[in-house]
């Protein structure tokens, strides 16, 4: 599977532990600049994943690197993990896999070892997932997405190209950060995957051409109820897939079931995120704007989640 | 009404003839820099329209302008009607004034004269469209637009804020060109009226919030089946809002009588713009991408078009 995987997604660019340094590849740099952060201690990588130097399922991986560096270096585990899952809330996969980590460990486990076999475990889950995505997809499909889907999705289309499927993917550039001009473009490129950037509010314009049939997205979050959270833009893109009749899917490594529908807060980001591109002024300082970071996709517009067990 | 107008929509903001020049406003480096460009003729004039020195009404303004310096410079009037024309062709009202005024012309009316004349009749138009469009806003109304829709909507807000109604304005950057950060936000703050720069796909996430009561923009183009045609992004917005049940109305200083749904071609412009915001790269250089610069709102979307005549 991971030969499958486009160079940003392969675990020593997303992060790497060299003997006592945790480097972490710096997202917000790439593809103009290939940088890295050194850490050297989990209170390192937790500001680092709060810098948003990495983001979607790259703080997972810098998490459990830190695991294994912290118990190299003889600190206090515990810590560790309470450290690094109040890094990022909203990533609930990162807090339940490393509070079951140290279960393990405190029932005498080796700290590395466990760690080792949430990696494996998630690559499964990843080659899994992906099996159950690209049968989704068929011949000819144009699959329009969002943000930066990673492994699940970017799978899901390999495995489609690689059984003689011929697809297209829109991807919307994603503003503020641009996630989809600068990760999930060059990643669909170096696989061989026929792309193409639009403007954030295309997702008409394209599908009012008949050139979409399916949207596929990762999730934030995904509950029980079918609810999908993921970056602002996906609930109009599923709005208008419905217009024309077509299918919106969510990728999802594990439903959420201990939290339903009404916990749901809204998170709104910086204000000067909107009004720069990478740096570059697109509006002045005294601009107000607003930044609400995702949105909540109903039920009745997802028309399924894409798991390891199928489709929800 | 002039003084109710942002500084950018004045007359002498757009462009000003200075004797024997023709200075236009540069609104590709608006609001960072306030740059002219000197026009010495009606070809430079045509020039400064393809390279999108101005956009909207803006070229209008500019070919009365030519055409009243190729009268004072004893040029071919003709000839300056055709390729003034011909700069933007998707501007039907700018070629049909153009040639109404060759006509006047012929007739024997003083072109100078003539070319005022068509100036104070916009000035009518822009005010009395704008009554009608003050008339949908209702105090408290949050209003979601597009790109820059310039006068009609403008004043509209102007002359509702005077009426003391209390308003927010939703502004999407509208991507690539920025217009609605650049233009549309600081015009309306000049104004005086609230609002805010949003990404240019969260017309969901605010509307899904119950932020916005309505949804307004120009038109490009405007049919008297009630089709609409303008910049991309509209369409997204259009069904969006259908979607929350949230009225969509569309300015209009003339429907287009001569044409119907099927004439109308959508323009893609270069991959380029979608590659870079401001010149700071956005995009690799080798991303392919794809610009559709307009979408067509299909009538069963439309809920009104505003013209002089009411709401269509």
């Amino acid at each position: 599977m991971e030969e499958l995987l486009p160079p940003f997604l392969r675990h020593e660019n997303i992060s790497r532990l060299d003997d006592d340094v945790l480097f972490i590849t710096d997202r917000r740099f790439l593809p103009f600049e290939k940088k890295e952060v050194a850490c050297h201690d989990y209170h390192d990588a937790a500001s680092a994943i709060k810098d948003m130097v990495t983001q979607g399922g790259g703080p997972l991986e810098v998490a459990l690197n830190a695991f294994i560096l912290t118990s190299r270096q003889g600190g206090n585990l515990g810590d560790a993990v309470r450290v690094l899952s109040s890094a990022r809330p909203t990533n609930t996969t990162m807090k339940r896999t490393l509070e079951a980590l140290l279960e393990e460990v405190r029932n005498g486990r080796d700290p590395e070892n466990a760690a080792m076999e949430a990696f494996s475990y998630y690559d499964g889950l990843y080659d899994s997932v992906s099996d159950i995505g690209e049968k989704l997809i068929a011949d000819g499909d144009g699959i329009m997405t969002r943000c930066f889907p990673e492994h699940t999705f970017m799978l899901s289309c390999a495995k489609a190209v690689r059984n003689g499927k011929d697809i297209t993917v829109y991807v919307p550039e994603t503003r503020p950060y641009l996630q989809g001009s600068r990760l999930t473009e060059p990643c669909l490129r170096a696989m061989g995957i026929r792309c193409m950037i639009i403007a954030d509010a295309m997702n008409a314009s394209v599908m009012s051409q008949g050139l979409v049939q399916k949207v596929m997205t990762a999730s934030d979050l995904a509950l029980s109820d079918r609810t999908v959270v993921n970056k602002a833009g996906t609930l109009s893109d599923a709005i208008v897939a419905a217009y024309y009749g077509i299918p919106y899917y969510a990728f999802s490594l594990s439903i959420d079931k201990t939290i339903d529908y009404s916990d749901i807060v809204i998170e709104y980001r910086s204000k000067d995120e909107m009004r720069n591109a990478r740096g570059m002024k697109t509006a002045e300082d005294s601009a107000d704007a607003l930044y609400p970071c995702f949105d909540i996709i109903p039920s009745s517009l997802v028309k399924g989640i894409i798991t390891k067990e199928g489709v929800l």
